[in-house]
């Protein structure tokens, strides 16, 4: 199935750049819109793309606007006239609307909003009163909500009468004459019921919803632990503003998880995209990199101190790659699992005293494989007894100090609300790469030159 | 409404403990099996778990294993006698029972089974057949299917009859009589239908699906593309047999990101749960370890040629961290960048040029900035201008080359069929530290002590 849609997307990409309208329509009528949206953004050229958009009907444009970024939106939308443009917009869900609204300067918004009806523009404007990330960011107010006191027959009738204007009709929100909510039924459940019930008398009442302040990581959270198609989402005082459907919050899902993986390797998240400018990518990435410059001249500063010795015994530079590398790592591995757990819930307070004894057994455990190891590999490398006993014991304490930090770090500045995928960046491995340094010279300081 | 959630949960828990039946009920009738599952999890006495579950209606104990792990569902099932066993499955969802019994040893599994009537028996096993990370062993065999032939009107009525057994019935799936898959129509179309149209004339006909041997990823991607709640499976020949729907594909989301982030970090992925044995999490840990500590030897070699000329000028020895620490930190954000990139299709056959073009550019505008910046630090630090030149040079060369590998090694992973997130792993650093310090001792060697 897979292939033979990438074939159509070739086939109606060819059609276009030869302006075989009839084999165009032809394609677009069977295409997904989010392929029709790949095509789109292949096409080069600016008067092949316009052949695109020209032959799609208004409600296909719409939906096709959904899958592509403001920029583009805006790009396409000045190649229609206005005419269509109020007929796309007409089409286009909310939440979609003021998503590409919200981007735009307001000069740009206010022309785009004086295309809509007054209700429509006064909805669409609350929409765009909410910040981003929250539930109210990525809200729709096209639901379907009916009053309690009406029958099953009655409100399907009323549902095969508007189910056109909304996003979504597999729930159904039962509200009362001040617009709280009071209840949900689903689609299925309603068609099941006796027609001659009450809505009141078939809704389910424990309804689970989320506050329109959330930040949208809750919403996510809520979601997907219930499993729902769609969350209500209230005020303070439980009126319904909207609903948050899967599919936007799977993508909210997607966004964070990237979010923290970028964070974790000390890029800012603002990087998704290689089309973005130079200049941010290098704003995103050089700051953990100044931190990581500080960190090895610290480093730098404590081998100078240790420089005496360094200088009778050149063998002991050798195992600083070595005991730099192997605490980097094990860092990086406790505080992943840390900062994942932390993330997704898994540490919590019940847990936190199991995770952290847990961590720093498995510090122990690896300090003490490996530094066996590498204490019998130096020794045969070296054939210095004490020289193996200095960097065994060098590469255990390392080892435990970076699982420890790895593991307590993220779970401070969790404490502190710092965001704990930071912890897991280059800050992590350059504290820990000091701190090994001053271990290892202090040892060897003692056992190798005053012993 | 969470606070009141996490209060409800408390009141169960004491409720159990002090064994207020009535209590217990009323509590029950309105709280989430998600939330019952978690007070489950959280009382310690297997009695407690007795007293809970015993007062749960078979329906909802259903529900509330869906939640739970394989092993803590044997427990909570030995509590309770045969016949309610029986009434349990029966109200599971195909796909989690079959989640559940594969899980098990054999022996087990068949005892189960033996519950069954036969038809449902058949089902499991064929469940039971597929690999776990395939479209067939995420998927259900509870979906419904209407004939083409028949009139919307006969289609709803049908509906009303079997509903009950399907795990969701927002979409129908229209087959033809050797059960191949022809068209879908939602409930909601299938609603505002003309009752005396035919299935045949209002069902959409590209119809979407996924192939049930396709990896979960796949799906996974294919249902959060078109926003689906659910993705019919077919086999080779095209017949219908199962859906996935949005919440297991939200699961599937889940499980990879963290399997990625893991993978990136030098944990093999298995480890996800606190309560694992130590054994397993050291031997997930271990290997990327192993990797490090050979890694740190060859560094160990490399000085270990170069020591005559750290034996001349110990100083050289102070900038040996900075330039590990540094190349390890950009590789680790060019490689990032790189591996998500190939995870979410953000790199493809048509981007791939340009993001290493995009990648080598920022390695040296990366190796530019932080070179010059270190070669004059270093000159003010040991007032030695031939110094600084060496380190700077050193700097900028081991930054690219780092920006390079993290670059080029995910996609040559991709090309020859490796996993790229490994390429993030402890791998990349360690590669990178060997190289760093060859290029450092190298253009140490010829400024220094030759020229």
């Amino acid at each position: 199935m897979v292939n033979s849609r990438l074939q159509d997307q070739k086939k109606l990409k060819n059609a276009v750049i030869l302006k075989n309208f009839a084999q165009i329509r032809e394609i677009l009528a069977k295409t997904h819109q989010a392929d029709i949206a790949d095509v789109l953004k292949s096409l080069n050229r600016l008067k092949d793309k316009k052949v695109l958009i020209e032959q799609l009907e208004a409600e296909k444009v719409a939906l096709v606007l959904n899958e592509l970024e403001s920029e583009e939106i805006s790009q396409l939308l000045s190649m229609l006239p206005d005419l269509k443009v109020t007929e796309v917009f007409e089409h286009m869900p909310y939440d979609d609307a003021a998503d590409f609204l919200g981007e735009l300067p307001e000069s740009e918004q206010e022309k785009y909003l004086d295309l809509f009806d007054i209700s429509s523009a006064e909805d669409l404007q609350e929409l765009l009163s909410y910040k981003d990330d929250t539930a109210g960011g990525i809200m729709t107010t096209e639901f379907i909500a009916i009053p309690y006191n009406i029958s099953v027959d009655k409100a399907i009738k009323a549902l095969r009468e508007n189910a056109v204007n909304a996003e979504t009709v597999y729930y159904v929100y039962v509200i009362n004459l001040k617009n709280q909510l009071m209840g949900v039924i689903s689609l299925r459940e309603l068609i099941i019921a006796s027609q001659d019930l009450m809505v009141s008398e078939v809704m389910k009442r424990n309804i689970i919803s989320v506050n329109v302040n959330d930040d949208q990581e809750e919403v996510a959270k809520v979601v997907a632990r219930y499993d729902f198609l769609a969350v209500p989402v209230v005020d303070d005082k439980n009126h319904l503003l909207g609903i948050i459907t899967v599919d936007d919050v799977i993508d909210v899902i997607h966004e964070e998880a990237e979010e923290d993986i970028y964070k974790m390797a000390g890029v800012s998240g603002l990087e998704d995209d290689i089309n973005a400018k130079l200049t941010s990518t290098l704003s995103s990435r050089l700051p953990w990199l100044f931190v990581t410059l500080l960190g090895g001249f610290i480093s730098g500063n404590v081998l100078s101190a240790f420089s005496n010795q360094l200088d009778k015994m050149v063998v002991l530079t050798f195992f600083i790659p070595l005991l730099a590398g192997m605490g980097g790592n094990v860092g990086t591995q406790s505080s992943t699992v840390t900062v994942r757990g932390i993330a997704t819930g898994f540490i919590n307070k019940e847990t936190v005293r199991k995770t952290i004894t847990r961590e720093l057994m498995i510090g122990v455990l690896i300090g003490g494989i490996m530094g066996s190891m590498v204490a019998i590999l130096a020794y045969f490398w070296q054939y210095n007894m004490k020289l193996g006993i200095v960097v065994g014991l060098s590469m255990m304490a390392n080892i435990f100090t970076a699982a420890t930090m790895g593991t307590l770090v993220p779970l401070f500045f969790k404490r502190v609300g710092i965001d704990p995928a930071v912890a897991s960046a280059p800050f992590i491995t350059t504290a820990i790469d000091v701190l090994g340094l001053i271990i290892y010279s202090t040892l060897a300081s003692i056992l190798l030159f005053v012993i």
